[in-house]
């Protein structure tokens, strides 16, 4: 007879581990598999840091715990790096480094929301802040946010929600994953402003910055983070899209003064402190020659992006996400799927007969996902070409 | 008007991250301090796995995500461990390789209990077990265990516990931080026969197997894995302490087998992966040269034990535990506390007057705490010497 399993433990299993582990089967029977599931920059992180990285283990140096909320220079570091893209000034007491941007909600959601609280998110979005929210005992509302909304809230929206019970939180994604949509600086404002009349703790999730397609002379072309316009929002951010560092789990928060401490104790005590070595290497990010190479793999990106926009009709799928930034293609399957029946079937189907590896997006939508899938273009326009090439080739069957 | 700070996060603070801010102040002024706060062995990480993470890094190969469980080449290493040192076959799919031992804390906790489960910790105890659980929303229940018992919990103590209300779970660290007791074969056969009678959780902390200081042909020189008599545990280690890698975050659960998809699920949402590069050079920790170089450190930490046990009746403190691993002394200060009043009155006058850092006993025992100080052996012999001399010059003031 075996002990209980925590209800809580319940979590939905993504789909895409699922499928990530099916492409490296057949990848060990030498099948050639083109895989677009995962939102990993193939490029890797900065030369300097990389080399950061190298010399400081060739040094035997004893990397023991930092500080809970992480180094002091490292601090000062992404504070710089908000004067130089958004030009305000962020007290490095208030920069959190974090084990990766999931440290980074686990620690803001314990400090800002208490079990029973209710926090809104958009649907589709990641399918983390969800699981993590409920894991901690917290009620996740959702915000079903359509191609009208450019699958964004809107004050409107949470209004609705709002009324029905108070809200506590709300998680906002701009660039959105896996739609890639962003707000503006005037949707901002008027969510910012929605949730400081209402007493609503925003929690701004910015990994994607930087990472994104504005037109020529846009304004905030990297994106507008939540601090320009109110500090009482919790930004989430990491090394892990722009600057390519995804194994490494670091990420930082900045935090409105009143979590500071509650945030700094419990870090002590879930994390201890975010990984060492990475926090040594990563003050190189902040190098002039590592912000240069960070938009060589944004432009890489871009182009990769367009190339598939132009030919989008190729794919004969439906309607899809104007993707103004991160690196992911989120289209309703369309006709596809009265062959098919789900996202799911079809993305099974196109790996095993055509060895391209989708994700389903019922990983990021209950309720319509069924009807979606998510394509990651970070895999480079060489790849993104052959894959199209493939999925015509797959549908003409 | 500032939003709400969760009433979750109003743990604790530690004395200790006090006390260490305090040094870095002291030292800043060019006061000469030793350090004995922190639980840090100050050799580093073995040679090969600091060369292998170098290379690594040279090769600029970009570190993306891991299975949310980490590589199986990690995992294989780590059941291989078990085969070496305890005799014992596990199974790789039930080694999951967490960021530190503290990952694993959260995993274990979220898989294994719900908001509302009593979860048994010995009194005196490492903190982040009681704040991480509370955190989670579980009911700690304190078993105070002094001197008469080894400072570990006994199946009578259980039961008694357990009589008050049903516990879901106990965690047992042996050996012990801040005390270094451990609890022998029978002991702990003794202890788990009673938790699978009572449908009770073991979640079993052994992250200071290997550093322990046994008589010349005792049994079990290294600890008894709780694996060895239930696989029913959970069972939490580290590359920190005997590998001496703290600032890395790399740990390792074993798991029921009813919590390797829970666990997985969970890993998966709240820290996608463990730190990838961490997690390859990990492996050349399971070389023979790494073993043997630990070895010599645990040599180093039992002269340096030797030391302190042979000058204890210098400091004039009162009764210690008897640290049978782990590198802490861990006392009641005895006569002390008539001048001073409490341990954390007497480390912070020991620090500013003698440029000595040990840490009150408060942070492991809110109820008798206040008579005790920890001090970390890990320093090395020369620091505990000058040490000693300080405390007893200090003393006769």
């Amino acid at each position: 007879m075996s002990l209980p399993v925590s209800r809580r433990s319940a979590v939905t299993p993504f789909q895409v581990m699922d499928i990530l582990d099916r492409v490296a089967v057949l990848r060990a029977e030498g099948r050639d598999v083109i895989s677009l599931c995962a939102g990993e920059p193939s490029g890797g992180a900065p030369s300097l840091v990389s080399a950061a990285a190298a010399q400081l283990h060739d040094s035997a140096r004893p990397l023991t715990y930092t500080s809970a909320l992480g180094t002091h220079e490292l601090r000062r570091e992404v504070a710089g790096h908000y004067r130089r893209w958004y030009g305000i000034d962020v007290d490095p007491a208030r920069v959190a480094i974090t084990t990766g941007s999931s440290g980074g909600f686990v620690l803001a959601f314990l400090a800002a929301f208490d079990a029973g609280d209710r926090v809104a998110l958009a649907r589709p979005g990641y399918p983390a802040y969800r699981n993590i929210l409920a894991a901690l005992g917290c009620e996740v509302v959702d915000i079903d946010c359509g191609p009208e909304v450019r699958y964004q809230p809107t004050p409107e929206l949470l209004e609705a929600a709002h009324r029905q019970a108070p809200l506590a939180g709300l998680v906002l994604a701009s660039p959105a994953n896996p739609t890639g949509t962003m707000v503006d600086r005037a949707e901002l404002t008027a969510i910012t402003q929605w949730c400081a009349e209402n007493g609503v703790r925003l929690v701004s999730d910015e990994i994607y910055h930087g990472v994104t397609y504005p037109a020529p002379g846009a304004p905030d072309p990297r994106g507008v983070s939540a601090w320009e316009l109110d500090d009482a929002a919790v930004v989430v951010s990491s090394f892990s899209k722009y600057w390519g560092m995804t194994g490494w789990r670091l990420g930082w928060l900045l935090l409105p003064e009143e979590l500071v401490r509650p945030v700094d104790a419990l870090a002590g005590n879930v994390a201890l402190c975010p990984p060492a070595p990475a926090q040594y290497a990563a003050v190189a990010a902040f190098a002039e020659e590592s912000y240069r190479e960070c938009e060589a793999a944004v432009e890489e990106f871009a182009r990769t992006r367009r190339l598939l926009l132009d030919n989008a009709a190729r794919l004969g799928w439906g309607e899809a996400a104007p993707a103004d930034g991160a690196f992911y293609y989120y289209a309703d399957l369309g006709s596809q799927l009265d062959r098919f029946g789900s996202s799911a079937a079809y993305a099974s189907a196109l790996l095993e007969e055509a060895g391209v590896a989708v994700t389903p997006g019922i990983d990021f939508d209950e309720r319509h996902g069924a009807r979606c899938v998510r394509l990651s273009f970070a895999a480079g326009s060489t790849a993104i070409a052959e894959a199209i090439d493939r999925i015509e080739a797959f549908q003409a069957r």
